[in-house]
């Protein structure tokens, strides 16, 4: 169980590759792979309400393209069995159970949103799991959200196509039309389909979320405890974790470096997906820098 | 005189090709051209100082692989003729001469510390001459500048190999080596290398940093002219403009991102050059975003 099956790797995509199971001892994990057989990982952490099939096609094949790029669905979340948690901590260990049940010992992290806070509290823990962290769209642990008022603001907009139209993009006229092909990115895929399990994950998520924002870390331990290098990202506007936070996160981290995108949502890393996969590429291949 | 010979320009390098002249309205200004012949020339804009030997090899040849770059002396500097001005609008006017002298009709600037304070001012006042913009480790008019404390730090520290160590690079190991590897570099070039003019430049050029930081622009006119793509880069722990000036100007340009680069201080461009260099690539060659 695992290893994993490496035929015709090359040719998948995340529209295409067929949704894989693992058992953890928390979960039975539903997650795609794709890219080559070798290389560090880069395990990715999804957003609140999000599943595997509301990652971007556009980023996740581009960065499989030289690396293996694991998507997946934490406990309760999509096809994957148990209960979605109500706090990162709980979030952060069923993730390192899933890290574990694939038998890696070494990966990259990418943690969106919520994934991002997950993906801190991992790299703050596991400072041999986690070679490399990118943090898009999030915060630090008393950091600013907004994030029941702009779901609220988003789901009063009845004629927006989807939701995450005027949550991760501006109003602006090129934002939105980014928006709509992302949108449409993500739809491609028809069959075997990830399930949205509605309240009993976002209920929980959000309460995560807004505890973590809520629960104040004035000395940042936990960014002071990351030592690996982090890529830090976000968007000029984003309405639910603003751009503030990525900032505190670059200066009170070790060693980070920060990207910040014009004109840009929460969804700063599928409006301008060729220059964030350029971002993440130039990091994560570089040569490891001073912690 | 406005044709510039496209001979072995492939092989060149900012330390082996001739340094060539030109006659403008203010100087006769000197400088070196890198690269193809064909596409946006980048114009690199100094740093107070500085001569067209300062610039970091490493980062010049590198960006001149895939596009024109041209660094030269401004009025006064090095082996150009004239007066340094002790005022950025001055010159910005002399650059401008300059660009026009070579009968170039579109640039890419790139502008250094003093150089990115002549940069906002020509790309705010030409938005036909200037395509992209490039603004490192400097401030926007009324931003914060410690220029004469860091200066009399730096130059006080006679141990120090050359007064750049400790003032474009941390007292980290890694940083510190880095700057020991770009001395290094700036100083391959043996012969038809370019002048210190001293005070007479330095006095005017400290006169037009300290006053453009002095001056209060509360409503960011100047940034809030330039429509043109920026990229804004800077060091994390820049003594002599702080990054905190960068966040201002990705916050009040139209349409800006922002790379803010680990460990490092003014010099961050030469101490991260294959990172700076990746960034400035993926930006100048996006398509165009809206302004």
């Amino acid at each position: 169980m695992t290893l994993l099956d490496t035929a015709s790797r090359d040719a998948a995509t995340l529209e295409t590759t067929p949704t894989r199971y693992i058992e953890g001892r928390a979960a039975r994990f539903a997650y795609r792979r794709l890219g080559p057989s070798t290389g560090t990982p880069l395990v990715l952490l999804q957003h609140f309400s999000g599943n595997i099939d509301a990652w971007d096609p556009a980023v996740v094949n581009a960065l499989a393209a030289d690396r293996p790029v694991i998507a997946f669905d934490n406990a309760g979340v999509g096809r994957s069995t148990g209960q979605t948690p109500d706090n990162v901590e709980a979030m952060a260990r069923d993730a390192v159970d899933f890290i574990n049940s694939l038998g890696l010992s070494k990966v990259d992290l990418l943690g969106f949103s919520l994934g991002g806070c997950v993906a801190q509290q991992i790299a703050s823990e596991h400072g041999a799991l986690v070679r490399k962290l990118i943090l898009v769209g999030t915060a630090p642990k008393g950091g600013e959200e907004h994030l029941l008022m702009v779901l609220q603001q988003a789901f009063s907009q009845t004629d927006a196509p989807d939701p995450r139209l005027p949550l991760f993009f501006t109003t602006s006229d090129p934002s939105r039309s980014s928006g709509l092909a992302f949108l449409k990115r993500t739809k491609v895929r028809k069959d075997d389909r990830d399930t949205d399990n509605g309240n009993a994950v976002t209920d929980p998520q959000a309460k995560a979320l807004i505890t973590w924002c809520a629960t104040p870390d004035p000395d940042h331990e936990i960014l002071r405890a990351i030592r690996q290098p982090v890529l830090v990202v976000s968007g000029s506007h984003d309405t639910m974790l603003p751009a503030d936070n990525a900032y505190v996160m670059f200066k009170h981290l070790s060693n980070a470096q920060l990207a910040l995108y014009p004109d840009s949502g929460h969804g700063a890393l599928f409006q301008h997906h060729e220059m964030f996969v350029s971002h993440v590429r130039t990091f994560l291949d570089a040569e490891a820098i001073a912690a």
